[in-house]
């Protein structure tokens, strides 16, 4: 079993930028201990990271034909990205919605999450502990399906 | 570690109405299992089921002497009770929000939970299993907490 | 064949609370009288009145095992109760709401009904007439249905 | 007495467009057995149906010398028809809004009805039953307020 | 000099529904002292009412052949006749609005007017004197747009 | 019968400003020939002119011992000043709201006017030609009413 | 004279939860001194505490027959039960409507309160005192009443 | 085949009001010519025009059983006529909608069509051209579903 | 202590404007018999009545080196002015918001206030005596706070 | 004569994605068969395929001084991307909308397109053929712009 | 050349209220300094301050005929007054807007400001630097203007 | 002292597209003057350009550990980039919004800009002039902040 766990803008910045909120956890530090999770649960894991938009929906598309479900922490593009949803909804694949914070707390935003929609669950407010529930339920849920 | 496990209105009926849609397990064996999980990770578990508003607000005052942390599924609630979101910012306890089904993933609705703004994080999509993760989610996050 | 007739807040003070608007007669008066027409045309009725929200989600509830239709006025829960609409909806059985007033006219609410997308139909501005309007309607329906 | 049931546009193709969805009875069927019903009742019908909004006002503006009540089914006209409402409100004659199926349920539209504030009541959801009720509802209300 | 004078839906039955509100004159009547009063001030009246508004616009339509200026009370279509806001924009004619009760006061109505955006100006508020100011401000308009 | 006419904010500046728009004639030039026609149909006239929209409340109070009616062009203030609003309801008085472009024809407002709920008429894209109108219909207004 | 003292969700936890902004005096301790106030004006008092929607409607519903006034403070249930300003309407008593915070200075909340359109008047923002202020101001306009 | 090609209000006028922006070919041009082409490309055509909301309903009921397709420009109706939405919807029959201007373009309209929910698809824009696209596109969508 | 009362638009008008609604006391009687009544609990007051937005800033502006509070009932101002509250804001002086009538009650305004939210609190609906109420307050809170 | 095809996010994926829908015919199938159709009407094509909205607007500025106009499915950005607006803004190029599914028809899309005030029509609905309607009615608005 | 500084609501306050928000430097500091910055580029200006809307209106009409620009800032009257757009408008002349603090990233704000829309441009956030800048940049202006 | 100018979509082309709007010098011209202006002030400037909305969050994070500013003209990513705005928020860097012409007077769009919260001020208007007003207010923000 494959997954990709993709990350949108500022992502990168894990780490760097304001550590008092975020930590000083590097998107590499987390991707690494991802990866060894994943391996003790019987998975392989698949990084892809970037600010660009289109990018993030070509990543998508690839997982199409390599892989059993996405993670993914579409960043800013959560509130915005009709094309990224697309992109999920096109792929066939289950995909679990990823947030460090909670951003369904915040009630100003026209709307949270226009990913949500095409995604099987969402995960949201832990974290870096985000992913790793993220990633253990997907695998459950592919799991359950296969039977 | 003593966490309060509160279900709203018709989750009593889980596994009774409509199991094409919700399966056929009922919220009493999800929470003996809940009650095993949580002890094998070292923690108490309490439940407390109502149909009715007040009743769960009065579960939640209760949690905030004898609890160290809440998973609500307020069901119905969610989408309205101010009651509920009092209670739980009262408390002063860190609390996971949870769904069975991805509530996030309807547009329609003009605000998916009035909760979320007082939860640590939401859980959402996962079937009984989002249970489960909120259970792993808030003692992990009680215990760094507690560093 | 059986009919539940649940009524909401404040229904139990009709014949009491304005009487000018509402009319002399009790709702003890017409649960009496819609008995009696009820029997005539060949059902039974159960009635069940309550000023508490999750009360009447349990008489709903209750409805599913013992009844085979539901008529229901659920006063101002008509316009908010989401956890009144899931019951309706979870039960699986034909439902008529019912209004004393035209509340459909009134246009400044934002939304007159949100039980009326889980019930069959709606009968509103007959006063109490209307309850038996819909014991008409609701029978009629559940025969032709069994057809 | 005397009562006038008004059809509005596309309500004249009933019993032959989709019929699998509204039956296979044509408004003609229903007209007739209307007029029986009524005349066992002791009141008499007139129909008039009709495509064009105006005539639907002139139809109303008729019933105005001629008849002690309005049954109507404006079809679409009921979602704007500002015209049919001063119409009605113009006629002084006590009306009763009817719809096959139960318009009030779909929430998306942004008023139901602009009829209804200017009828005594409103019967929608019961298919051609909800002419009967309609008829019934009303004359019993004529009779009412004559005593 | 040529104007007409165009009457949409229930306003044939002014002086005839409602006169404790609108009066006791009907649209006749005041016709013709319309037309008496065009006449002293150099003008020739021409008449058309009626309740459907595709009617109405052919007579705005004829009108761009025949006439020199248009006096329109659309009724209710004021509120929704886009038709009839093409057809007045279509004509080239300078035209006025009129209003028997000042419609502009109901603060309700999403738009008082979809034609006065197409109109020279609105005269609303002042029963049938409404219609002579009318005709005075549009004689005078079209006279000193000739020289 | 005496009248106030009263000007609000940059009208002051007619014929001054934007005279391509607005022509040359000065408010002063009106105002002259509007007390002459006032007095040929026997009504005496006294004009107030001010930026200031507690000014213009304070005319509006005057008004009410002084005066049978008022002709007011609010200015910009008709947009939004409940001030105004509340002197005009509050002087018992028949006002005629008056504009000199077609105010209600731009419709990117969210209000025309806060004014015309509490005056018994509007005149509105006559020029200057909408205050003789306004003067007209008011007088003969008070003295139907004095019948 | 006799008052009914109403207090909503969460307030019984007052002195309990979040000290620091609502103090230490508990709702007991503020209830008492209300009783021994009243007493020295003239007037007995009757305590309600729920957290319950329903059984708040209930206590209004007591109050009908018992009391001549109501001081409420219904907490969370202020922003959005229909039921409660039902019962408060039906119950014909004269109604203050209190808050510890100012509620009013919010401006996010889409209606501050939907009880307010059937009170007397709103006492807000003066933390327990508002509860005196309000008892003095309903006895006063009792008072007047009677006169 | 045969396709009925039918045309709202105001498109009677074609070629007579403002050529300077629809040019100067009238209807009945065009559909001269929309004739001939859709002979070379194998079908028949039926014209109906009308300014009459009910009369287009009439003419859409009366291509059920006569026409295989519909070429429709409901002019301003396109923006309000649920009777035509529902006319075009009961009919089944597959239906292009056509704009001689880019309506689409134009934000400010709440919705720029009620009907294009009920097509196949929207061709906007192109003038008198786009009656020829259409016909094209809908013989082409005719003849690959008979496949 | 010194306590600033300012009253806005047509408070001056208070028992001369619609005595019938706001009674025969005029703004000078209640101003007397406040002066007395907070002579009685130790206060001194100061009265500012102005038409004029600008004048209210201004008396705010005042007030800031004068007085130790301010009572405010900034008749329709509290509806719009912005002005208005950066005054109160910038002043550091606890203000208490008055109201004559219940502004609360009527839902269609869209915001009842733009004031409160830079008061202490608000009391509405008792008439005169909402002064004598807010003076009470307004002493009670700055000796509370001076301890 | 010489027209850019250009397609947005995801269309790269025709004919792979969700085949059942979109048909198995992909991008480069149409294309070549679209530039074959160009050639026997006496035009050149060029084609340009991106995920990434930046690279859109690129192509867009190159088209500026290599075509003639532009063909464009700009995909899920066809919602959103106010850079791709401004882009076909600034070319000075005529450019026709295309869509597959017709994206008029969904009016839960706040905006259906931001694009098409830019464009010089829309056509929408007819799957791959609507890209062979769209360069017809450009190159046929060309040549007639050219006359 | 000569620039009028028109300084409306509270800005009187500058360096007296919040002067750890608004910094110490009074008005009038401010407008000396400004004086003499505009003396080194050649220019004169001359100020004027006011709480009132109404003489700001007056200002700006006066500026027509004695300036050749004007940099404003509303303060308060920025976000609602009409009358002020209007006389910006009026006066023909280059207007900057000026802002202490970045009035535009406040988004709950409906509008920021009714005055841009009749400004050459916006400088908002720089504190009192905002003023050189808007200075600056309007002499820049006028000198381009007249090349 | 390094200041970072960030140019997003279609800015490239300024001084070639629409050059009789924006004028014919290029984006060069301008940031070559830039240089020299910032030169003379004591400042180092690096310019960034790109259509590419992920491209632009890149170089915002580069500027983190190279620059002491950022002025920023993201062009019609301004309407919509959260991606762009958490970028700068993100950076801790004192940032500058520029635009050419006067976006802030058009109030159809729906939101100005969503950067202007995160960034110290706005400058809008005034041509490339904007850019060096922008330059200078920046510089002199950082310098005051270093005191």
């Amino acid at each position: 079993m494959k997954i990709y766990v993709i990350n949108g803008p500022n992502l990168n910045m894990l780490g760097v930028r304001e550590p008092e909120i975020y930590g000083r956890r590097t998107l590499e530090n987390i991707n690494r201990d991802l990866k060894d999770y994943a391996y003790t649960i019987g998975a392989e894991t698949e990084f892809f990271t970037s600010n660009i938009e289109g990018e993030l929906v070509g990543a998508i598309q690839d997982a199409m034909n390599d892989a059993d479900g996405i993670v993914i922490n579409a960043g800013a593009y959560t509130h915005y990205s009709i094309a990224i949803r697309d992109a999920i909804s096109g792929s066939g694949l289950p995909c679990v919605e990823v947030h460090l914070s909670n951003v369904y707390a915040r009630e100003e935003m026209r709307r949270a999450s226009v990913l949500a929609e095409k995604c099987i669950g969402v995960i949201s407010g832990f974290g870096e502990r985000s992913y790793f529930l993220a990633l253990e339920a997907l695998i459950h849920f592919i799991r359950s399906e296969q039977k």
